[in-house]
Formats: structure tokens, sequence, C-alpha cells
């Protein structure tokens, strides 16, 4: 397999951080969105939609969308699991991983933040403002269902990692770029400490891998 | 079942097709956007994400996020089903989901478009630029993976409608209020033209609905 992905793309980490979780291992494949390589020709004859991670399989079938991968990945590869059994669980684990996947990432995305400063004339004071809002919104609610959940551990769901720690933690490291305070989200502090125990989270991170810089 | 939604929700709307497809008639709550009713704290007390959908058990439990709700409903209401049987082919039907419920709708959404004419001051022929702007990237990409499709009938994968169509039919609809031209994307206008012979589809529709005004 090659993971066609960005070190600092939130939804290229989530997905190694699926992966590693799963204990696999594809090639890494640099695809640097600094310098629009994804909108060239190469990268869009793998992804129609110029947009990365892309999951290259052996037999040259291309997964693409980092929710549908992981979930494939999760169907394809379903030892440690990263949805609970029981559908009504699963689907806590899942709004928790949409909340992120849906709300914050999608809107303080690279492409976005361009059009903001091209369109809008946005400098970096309302880019890191207008991430900060949405981050915020997201954590926000996060938090409540967090502390809702009266039978949780160390992670958002349960007592072993899940797609919601898979998509939230990603979402941390960006929170701290885009400047954002995270100490009024204390259980979203404790499950990013537990996570960061865990090998698999470890190796997922932006400066691990060889594209970093 | 209670579902609480908004007619002209993007989100509600699919998620009231999906109820269809699988012959579900919860009773309709209507939470009123233009009132601001979803942020009310009756509505914060069943999602602290103050939006819609939530889906209301018989039995008090309140789900959310509409990806995971369908995904639930695909669980535990598995005929017909939404979703292909095979790994790959599933990844396929939820990357067409994804391209819209990621990188499409959330970018066009309600509080977004309010955030940019309260910030940014923008009116109401640059929100519509913006609008048009992620849809014309996501049809782009919906098109070419459509297109790309050899064993694929009327609708967006196979020959009965799955996960891609309740997501897309929405977006359709939306594209249509922001005045985006359709006609650059007619394997889209097929699948749509497929779907509103479905009585499901039709009955989902937002001008249908109790709220609808």
């Amino acid at each position: 397999m090659k993971l066609h992905n960005f070190f600092r793309s939130g939804t290229s980490h989530r997905l190694r951080i699926a992966l590693h979780l799963k204990g696999l291992a594809p090639d890494y494949v640099a695809v640097d969105l600094r310098t629009e390589q994804h909108l060239g020709d190469a990268f869009k004859a793998l992804n129609p939609q110029a947009l990365v991670p892309a999951l290259e399989l052996d037999d040259g079938a291309v997964l693409i969308q980092s929710p549908a991968i992981i979930e494939w990945l999760e169907e394809t590869h379903p030892e440690p699991p990263l949805l609970p059994r029981e559908p009504l669980a699963r689907a806590r684990v899942r709004a928790l991983a949409a909340v992120i996947g849906c709300d914050v990432h999608p809107i303080n995305n690279r492409r976005i933040l361009e059009a903001l400063r091209h369109d809008f004339g946005a400098d970096e004071a309302r880019i890191n403002a207008w991430c900060a809002r949405w981050i915020s919104a997201g954590f926000d609610a996060i938090e409540a269902l967090l502390n809702a959940d009266t039978t949780r551990g160390a992670y958002c769901f349960g007592d072993a990692p899940t797609l919601a720690d898979v998509y939230l933690i990603p979402q941390v490291e960006s929170a701290r770029r885009f400047k954002v305070d995270l100490s009024r989200w204390p259980a979203i502090a404790a499950v990013e400490a537990a996570c960061a125990r865990l090998d698999a989270f470890e190796r997922a991170q932006p400066s691990r891998q060889p594209d970093a810089g």
C-alpha cells in the first residue's frame, strides 16, 4: 500500500493514526501542498478531487476521503476495533468524529484559508480568529459530550482509542498551531494526554514524518 | 422516534431521504433556524452542538450528526441497503458522500455564511460566489468519479440509491438556491432525475415539509 499524504494535513494525520493503530505501515508518498503538487496532473489522476490523503492499494485501486478510508480500514482490518460493537455506541463515536470531520476541519482547511486571504483580504490575525471560532464551537460540543458520558475511561469513548480520538487529536494539534488556548477544554486535554502515551499516535505526528519541515 | 430538523437544512434533508428510503416516518419536530431556536436551551439540552438534525429515539436516547445517524440507520435497519456489500465498493460510496458531507456542505452552512456577512462584510453576490466555488469544486470531483465508474447504472453507484445519492441530492437543491449553473455536470443531473422519480426523495423535499415557507 502507498499513502499519498502531507505531514501537516489534518486528514492525512488522522489517517496515519488509524493505520498505525491497525498495525499497518504503507509506503509514505509525500504530496507537497506548499508547492501545489496536489493540483498537478499526476496527483489528480489518482484523486480527481485533488485533496490528500489517498490510499493506493497494491492492485492499483485508489481510496480517497479519509472518513471513507478509515471505515474501509475498520471493515478490512477489524483488529483492534476503532468502533464499539453496539450500534448506539457506534453512533456516539461516529458523532464525535463527525463534529471534527464535518464541522471543524473542513472550514479551516488550507484552501478555505487561502480563499479568505485572497477574496476577503484576511490577514493572519483574522485567519487565526476564524479558525479559533470553529475550533472552539466544535471543542465546546465535544467537551460537553465527553462530560455527559459517565462510563468513559481515558479516551473519548470507553477504555481504548476509537475513531473519535483518531479525529480529535490532529484537530488539537492544529488548534495549537492557530494559537487557540486549550485550557478551556480539560476533558479534551486529558484525552490528548492519554493518546500521547500510545505509540500509534506518536508515530503519526506531523513532526515525525519524512516531509516535515 | 422524533426527528428534530429544519426543512431547508441540507443535513436534515439528507437524513429525511435516508429515513424514507428505510421506510421510517419519525414524528417531525421543526427547529426554526430563522429564529435561532437551535441556539436555545431546550434544543441544546438535546444536542450540545446546537445543530440540526437530531434523532430522538423512543427510549429518550438522542443521536446527532447526520453521518453518524445514517450509519446507525444502516446498521439497525439494514433493508433496503444504502451501502453495497463489498468493502471497496462501500469505500467508493462513502467517498462520494464525504465529498459533499465534508468538503461542500459544511463550508456553505448557515453559520459560516453569517460569519462571512458579519466578519467580512460579504454581500449576497459574494456569498453566492463563495458557495458556488465550493459546490463547483465538489461537483467537478463527483462528476469525474461518476464518469470513471463504468459499471454504474442510473444512480451514483450501481442500480439502486445509496448513501452517495442521499448526500448529493440535497446539495443539488442547495446549489440551485445559490444560483449555480448545473448544466456543466450532466452525470449529476442524470442522477438527480433518477432520484426524483423515487417516492423517498420526493417526500423528503424541503418544500414538502410542514415548516416550509
